[in-house]
């Protein structure tokens, strides 16, 4: 059953592996960024331009297409990537850390620690999705309304937004939660996964036998910041059927490379591995280093519409007055769109001016850094120089950081 | 010292004529309509969107560079096309029309009548540009920081801005102001049309002998809705050295054909002629059988951003609900890329969830749709079919309206 073809093509420093993903839209080399589109689109970019960036695979998220425009209507349409027109490997997450974030923290913006903060004025029982053993209900961001997601509703939305690849419905448990509770929520986050893979299951034996498309489905390990829980999760998680897992909840820089390497020596090797809503250029070769083989995360886009933008010797903020006048590239050493035919001053100008196209050029910009950092280190993989490619990035990122 | 040559390829139905502007960053075949780019940019639309939909040239504002980014960094940059890399033919405007619709309604929105409306709790003093023989004082309005044009500065600007084809310094008076005062300002117009060239001459003059690069400067007609006037402008702009002329000032739906044959019967007919700020479709037919070859309008990209898009069938607006669930393209006709890749559904959608990738699919429709429908015009023009063609245009496009 499972729909997509995973192969290690060389192994290198520590867990770190080069493979490659056989999806029905195509192959993705491992590993990899994958570019978020929230809500069926990446933010200020076509398909085109996304394509054209490097991007090899997308990412929906279920809650925001779930409550806008609705699953079903993306059904309709012929699902998430040929209603936004891209036809290359699509993903979905699982709606749980949205449900969680978002719809927790209703009206509150949505990082993971929003949730921690009363809202003013709000009700404490207001604010919360409410948790059971049967599923969540939450709170939409957007107006309020109810709504309930359990595993089994959370498969139909993905199966409706029919992505090549998608996930079990998890409870991503705040950092802050006690240890008691962060055993509650995963030992409830490993019930799920298996009634979202018997869900699953149930909807495949359903589809008649020479559909040819399928989507996999990936299984998440959790268990917060403990590692006696992430090593219990990976153990329990990494035994089901899943075609590759995801790594979610929270971590802190000091932990994120111990906690990877405990759970992908668990996790079978030869199944892909998702580390969850992660990717600044640090935590990319960490995450790579130990033995994660693809990479989600709204920074690159978020940032660049405020005007951060990666460059090879740090972030610089475009808005700063001394790039007013200042006709050089974004970074002399990047070969995106935008640093190939604009100058800092005309971003900046575009910026202050409020002109749209400064999203487009900011975007395509950092996602073609963090999609190309992502690309050379699989290189350095493949050439046995891991170490050498890190630490020459590091020292000029960190230069002027 | 006339830097572009016009050649005439074909005359058509009235005044109509078909024919190819050679400037030094490329020909514009005529009848042409030009894309607007305020501030050094087409809304929502990268240079390459720009062209791929079809546009020949591209026209940026002087008030909106002037004081945004500036005119003399832009000329750092390499002058407006160079800075926005856009490579093609571009124009800049005279500033006269937002000095006194922007500029005198300091903070009240752009369109041509807004002057007439007191803002709320405003001085009558406060709003109003001054004019004297010399130029305009008036304020800004992004911050309402004073500022003055003469019809030296406005070419001083424009030089800055180094279009490749710029317009003298002109009053723009409200279509509601008295014939004495039409007089008057006509009258100023035409010694600041003087002024403009004599000014243009002297900075030419100074130039290197072998500068390949030449702006060719328009002259503006004026006379508001006063025929008699119209025919006293193009009679005294007409005359002078210009390399070709705009037609500016306001109009009605009733007199628009009918001024603009009185104005072009007497302007020379060996140069182009650009109708300054009108571009809906009926205009156009309108415009280029009464003998105007350029158009420019920002309708296309405004509209668009609200949601209205231009189909062959009329006008509609894709935020309507009835659009939620439809899968067909915008314009089953149309050959843009929106309309090639995209649902009205997807569309829908991206309005509806504040999608910046709303305002670009919907500007490369509009645009497309306008940029093409003056293509079939000029086609229709060698064809000799310019009735066949303007009779069943409209009457698809009336159907629905």
């Amino acid at each position: 059953m499972i729909p997509l073809e995973f192969t290690i093509t060389k192994k290198g420093k520590g867990l770190a592996r080069m493979g490659r993903i056989e999806t029905p839209h195509g192959a993705i080399e491992t590993p990899a960024f994958v570019v978020v589109g929230t809500k069926a689109t990446v933010k200020a970019l076509t398909p085109e331009q996304v394509k054209e960036l490097g991007t090899q695979v997308v990412l929906g998220n279920t809650y925001h297409l779930y409550l806008e425009p609705g699953d079903e209507l993306v059904r309709d349409a012929g699902g998430l990537g040929k209603f936004m027109h891209w036809d290359g490997p699509t993903m979905t997450d699982s709606g749980g850390f949205q449900v969680f974030s978002l719809g927790a923290g209703f009206g509150r913006g949505n990082t993971k620690f929003e949730a921690t903060v009363a809202p003013e004025g709000g009700e404490e029982q207001e604010r919360l999705a409410t948790i059971d053993e049967e599923g969540v209900s939450f709170r939409s961001h957007k107006d309020g309304s109810s709504h309930r997601f359990t595993p089994e509703k959370s498969m139909e939305i993905q199966h409706n937004l029919a992505a090549d690849m998608f996930f079990a419905f998890d409870e991503c448990t705040l950092p802050t939660a006690p240890r008691e509770y962060q055993v509650e929520a995963m030992e409830r986050t490993h019930r799920w996964a298996q009634r979202s893979l018997a869900h699953h299951k149930k909807f495949e034996a359903g589809l008649p036998a020479e559909a040819e498309r399928r989507q996999a489905l990936f299984g998440i390990v959790q268990g917060g910041r403990f590692s006696d829980l992430r090593e219990q999760s990976a153990r329990t998680i990494g035994k089901m059927a899943f075609a590759g897992f995801g790594i979610g909840g929270s971590f802190s820089k000091e932990d994120l490379g111990d906690t990877l390497a405990l759970v992908n020596k668990i996790l079978p090797e030869e199944k892909p591995r998702h580390l969850l809503g992660i990717g600044e250029p640090e935590d990319l070769f960490l995450g790579i280093q130990n033995g994660c083989d693809m990479f989600d995360c709204v920074l690159p886009t978020r940032l660049g519409r405020n005007g951060t933008l990666y460059t090879a010797r740090g972030k610089i903020n475009i808005t700063n007055a001394k790039y007013v006048r200042d006709f050089s590239p974004i970074d002399e050493d990047c070969g995106c769109y935008t640093c190939t035919n604009f100058t800092r001053a005309y971003v900046a100008h575009l910026f202050r001016a409020k002109e749209m196209l400064a999203a487009t050029l900011a975007s395509t910009h950092n996602l073609y850094f963090i999609v190309h950092l992502v690309d050379d280190i699989r290189q350095a993989i493949l050439e046995d120089q891991f170490d050498d490619v890190r630490a020459r990035f590091l020292a000029a990122y960190r230069a002027n950081n």
